[in-house]
């Protein structure tokens, strides 16, 4: 089977590396945009942040492979087709790395380490009082695989963790749900701690709004992880300045790398880091794109291929 | 019955509060140095670094509480008689303050926090790869109540957990166990981030040394959570020049409040906190000191006396 890798923003080639490109074996893999004429035996494509006409060229492809959890990226693209699967990566191990990310946040907010760290910076010894882990109620938003991860593993920390979800799904022992526009309201209420780990939909872009952090407990804190879409950057920036807030982590940005002199970089209160939360690693990668090969071959529909009209 | 409060550094009337005063009901509560002559009745203490004479005045002593989890500084004082009985307080929820306090040290380490928050500072964008917690191995000096809970917790978070203590003790799932000299040998060997939970006795005073430093994984890291005087200060200080320690967290100190330009407040790769890792509760204080009194009056031997000889 032949398969090309598109993307506009990475050299996929090199970010998968000689591992992937074994692993494919029996797969020959193309380069976007390839020469010659030959272009109507491409079944599968591996991409991210497609350029606009990229798909056109390929008639017969069945589906795409993201290289991460979020699909936004090939969902923007004018040229995909709307029977071409797309189709997400899962690892296991890309919700455990996201869980600690999230878990070290929660923990410096409810410990009050920034202002630990601002005490030693002075040489002063003094106890700030402390919070059990049980008074840091968290909301996380989005509740997919590593949204089950990270509500778990809060929860097992001892803190109280509520989830929100489009639908209502199960959840595990000691986390509450929440679905729908009323859950949201419902869960934001009650919500110290906020998780974004949304997927990027129409309905989920600028969703952290001013109203959303009017919704929360007052001196709440905000742990973004989704996309930087998710974001109304102006409000987040009020709600510091007003207290409604007490500080905020962002590993996602609009625009990235995050732009020198945005004020996000020099604000005392906003922790920045560079989309660093979670990466899925390569094998992950391989795995996903082998599942889906083998599946095109088979004639049945590829493992994780998202629901299209949904957006995740 | 009578008790005393006894205490050169805390104001254990203020400290344990009104709630506690009430909780206590039919004991009689009385102040250290007391009035008048009749002490012979006093069967029970609540102590926080007696002074040395402080049990002299009275003989009838049964049982000395402590208001914390260790009991080091109750065994340290002289007028303290073999026969009575030294009684630590046990709560599950200090286990877990302290579970969150080390987590957050240990996933600052293996995920680079200190660095990336060093980047904010210059606006600089860089991933700085990622490490699994498990490729990160704990190693916990000490296994007590609270030593299972951090080490159960950080194995649920994926790190590789060991454990040492000085008698071999079975484990929960995903931490090895060790014992012994030669177990404490072979645990830091395999250790990359050492957390002291030791109690305080001749034995393990000065442990955290240069010999300790030296077998651990170069670049390691400490979360000194223990007492003060288990730690060779300059030997710490050595191997952070040196570079066989990456850094420390320390929230003890052999003599606190930690100085004023002590070589550690302004030490770039040590992070201070002034005893805060975790603090027992007033409740679970007056739980402790009402169980031993009920045994008292029994005739029975307080639940949680600790082993004297042992000396936790």
């Amino acid at each position: 089977m032949r398969c090309v890798l598109v993307s506009k923003s990475l050299d996929l080639r090199g970010y998968l590396g000689a591992q992937f490109m074994r692993a494919a074996e029996s797969i020959e893999i193309v380069n976007h945009p390839h020469e010659g004429p030959a272009t109507d035996d491409i079944h599968l494509a591996v991409a991210w942040h497609p350029p606009d006409d990229a798909f056109e060229r390929y008639p017969d492809l069945k589906a795409v492979c993201s290289i991460g959890a979020g699909v936004d990226n090939i969902l923007a693209c004018p040229s995909l087709r709307p029977e071409v699967d797309v189709i997400r990566v899962v690892d296991p191990a890309q919700a455990q790395m996201m869980s600690g990310f999230v878990a070290w946040h929660v923990i410096g907010h409810q410990r009050r380490f920034a202002a630990y760290q601002a005490q030693q910076r002075e040489e002063r010894w003094q106890r700030l009082g402390q919070r059990r882990a049980q008074d840091v109620p968290v909301g996380i938003l989005g509740f997919g695989e590593i949204g089950r991860r990270v509500a778990a593993d809060l929860a097992l920390l001892g803190f109280p963790v509520m989830a929100w979800s489009r639908s209502a799904k199960p959840t595990p022992q000691g986390v509450r749900g929440f679905d729908g526009a009323a859950g949201l309201d419902a869960m934001l209420g009650q919500t110290e701690v906020l998780v974004n780990l949304l997927p990027l939909t129409p309905e989920t872009r600028g969703i952290l709004n001013r109203g959303t952090f009017a919704r929360m407990y007052r001196g709440g804190y905000l742990i973004q992880v989704g996309r930087g879409e998710h974001l109304v950057e102006a409000d987040l920036l009020a709600a510091l300045e007003s207290g409604q807030l007490a500080g905020a982590a962002l590993d996602v940005f609009a625009a990235e790398p995050l732009a020198p002199r945005h004020p996000f970089w020099r604000h005392p209160r906003i922790v920045v880091t560079p989309h660093d939360a979670c990466e899925v690693s390569v094998e992950a990668i391989g795995a996903t794109f082998r599942a889906t090969a083998e599946a095109i071959r088979a004639g049945r529909r590829p493992p994780h291929s998202i629901d299209r009209e949904r957006g995740y």
